[in-house]
């Protein structure tokens, strides 16, 4: 018997987990729900389109409701909401209101005997367990964490706000020398500055002034002042070429030591990704299998990565697992 | 109230342990447990020293003991056999036996209502949750797993083994082209060969044949043959100056594809450790934490890795780890 899939909201990322879906045999795509006219919406496996009025009735016959909204505005309502009535999985990133968004996916998924399980992916996701497992094995190290090179959206956007600029695509990319400190254990205290710089490409509308553009963009508060930002100007056919993708990745470094400190460890977590919205959807898939488990175990409520046992990811058997990849 | 850790055996790895339970300020080292007479075994930290023969009683006061025992006489017989009495957590790796392994730990450990927790460590143990988690997160993709630059005790005890041999190092060296290879994405098919060459520093007694020495090295089954091996004849300072650490590490690369398959991710864990021992018994020691919760939750049987959440290990707090590493 398959687990039966749903997604919430069909951008990038619910691309991305419709793609993983497909790579899990024990896994069926029931239909991607969505809150714009469902005939208006072509799903890239021909998977079904609902409108999210028939999702809200609660009575679709889904086990997990992959919840691929924005973390500013549509998560914060829509996994409570639908934790009432779904096994619920996301990947909310607002940092600081993690806890609320926790307390809140908790006490609706305890009174409807579902799990809600927040934060999922890579960052976070992969990168906390990388974080926890180091803290947890050498008590009292540093870890950091780089990003890139890779897409940043939020960053992207930001630059398309300006005026004169039709298209903009901005690259984090962490410091060479930065990294190698981090890795050889030196414990160095870094500041943003060192830690990573930002790299643009941005079509200008015919005409507009490139160098107030370029000054708007390095002054920018929050988003470039604090970096060393580079901006190149380039054609609509080079952005299309070469940075139609959305790669990214980055490392978790953990840095600690045991005895009397004279004994170094250096741990160290790196991904490399072609794309950042189909890994993204890669980890909610495997995780929405473990919602599911738990949930028929008899468990319910809120759950992070850190509530989850690994072989609860996995399709395989405690004894293949043992066999094969311990 | 701390978790009272034992620890059998006082090896190497059995002072890596008693070094990690110093940097958890939640547990408490009640005693070493050894074979040979107390009396005659002084530990770093001073803890006492207690003979087997009182462990054997079953009545020691301790809610995990650490067995740090070899895989291939030791373990078998020790973690089923005090699995009876105690919650246990060993290191046992070999690869070929861990089914029977864990069986025979887990009827006693059922009966005994305890938690035996085996093939604990960096690898088995780290390593293998990261094939887990990548090979879940990315199903098709290929595992590879590189050891070293390190110390392999068991080849240094091989050359040791050589008669006109007096001390002996034996390294394993990962190719660096085939890591550049697998971390590109190419997934290329490896032999042992292509792998790992091994590095040896050996100091023959006065007057050996060390042409005949270096012969039997690199023609030696299983150990060499099947490898590039470089011979080094040094003196018996030199290895005590340049060679009397234990370090090691490696790394775990798993490299899939999402979507059509055109889109490739790597994924790679990677561990550089100054002591072997001390990073094991690190590893150790967090997952006694898990196996003393997972037993006072009402848990009993055998376990690995795989079937421990990783909040476990850690001694804060849900709302913290959420709040800190999410």
């Amino acid at each position: 018997m398959s687990i039966k899939i749903g997604i919430l909201g069909y951008g990038n990322l619910g691309r991305g987990v419709e793609q993983a879906v497909l790579h899990n045999s024990d896994m069926e795509l029931v239909a991607v729900y969505s809150r714009r006219d469902p005939a208006s919406v072509k799903t890239v496996t021909g998977v079904k389109v609902v409108s999210t009025e028939v999702l809200d009735e609660g009575k679709e016959d889904i086990d997990v409701l992959i919840i691929c909204g924005g973390s500013a505005t549509d998560l914060p309502q829509m996994t409570p909401k639908y934790a009432a009535m779904y096994n619920v999985i996301d990947s909310f990133d607002t940092h600081a209101n993690i806890p609320v968004h926790f307390a809140n996916v908790d006490s609706a998924a305890k009174a409807s005997g579902k799990v809600g399980l927040i934060s999922c992916g890579w960052d976070p996701g992969m990168f906390s367990l990388n974080r926890l497992y180091a803290e947890s094995v050498l008590p009292g190290g540093k870890a950091y964490t780089f990003w890139g090179k890779g897409v940043s959206q939020g960053h992207s956007d930001a630059i398309r706000r300006i005026d004169g600029v039709k298209d903009a695509r901005q690259y984090t990319v962490p410091v060479d020398a930065a990294l190698e400190a981090v890795r050889s254990g030196k414990n160095p205290e870094l500041t943003t500055r060192e830690k990573h710089t930002r790299l643009c490409y941005v079509v200008a509308e015919d005409g507009a002034d490139k160098a107030r553009i370029e000054e708007e963009i390095k002054t920018m508060p929050n988003y470039f002042a604090d970096y060393d930002t580079t901006v190149n100007f380039i054609s609509e056919e080079e952005m299309k070429q070469n940075h139609s993708g959305l790669p990214h990745g980055g490392s978790v470094i953990y840095s600690g030591s045991t005895g009397d400190g004279s004994m170094k460890h250096v741990i160290e977590y790196k991904l490399t990704l072609d794309s950042n919205p189909e890994f993204t959807g890669s980890v909610l898939t495997a995780y929405a299998r473990a919602v599911y488990r738990m949930n028929k175990d008899g468990q319910s409520g809120a759950r992070t990565v850190f509530d989850v046992a690994p072989a609860q990811l996995s399709p395989l058997s405690g004894d293949d697992i043992r066999a094969h990849m311990l």
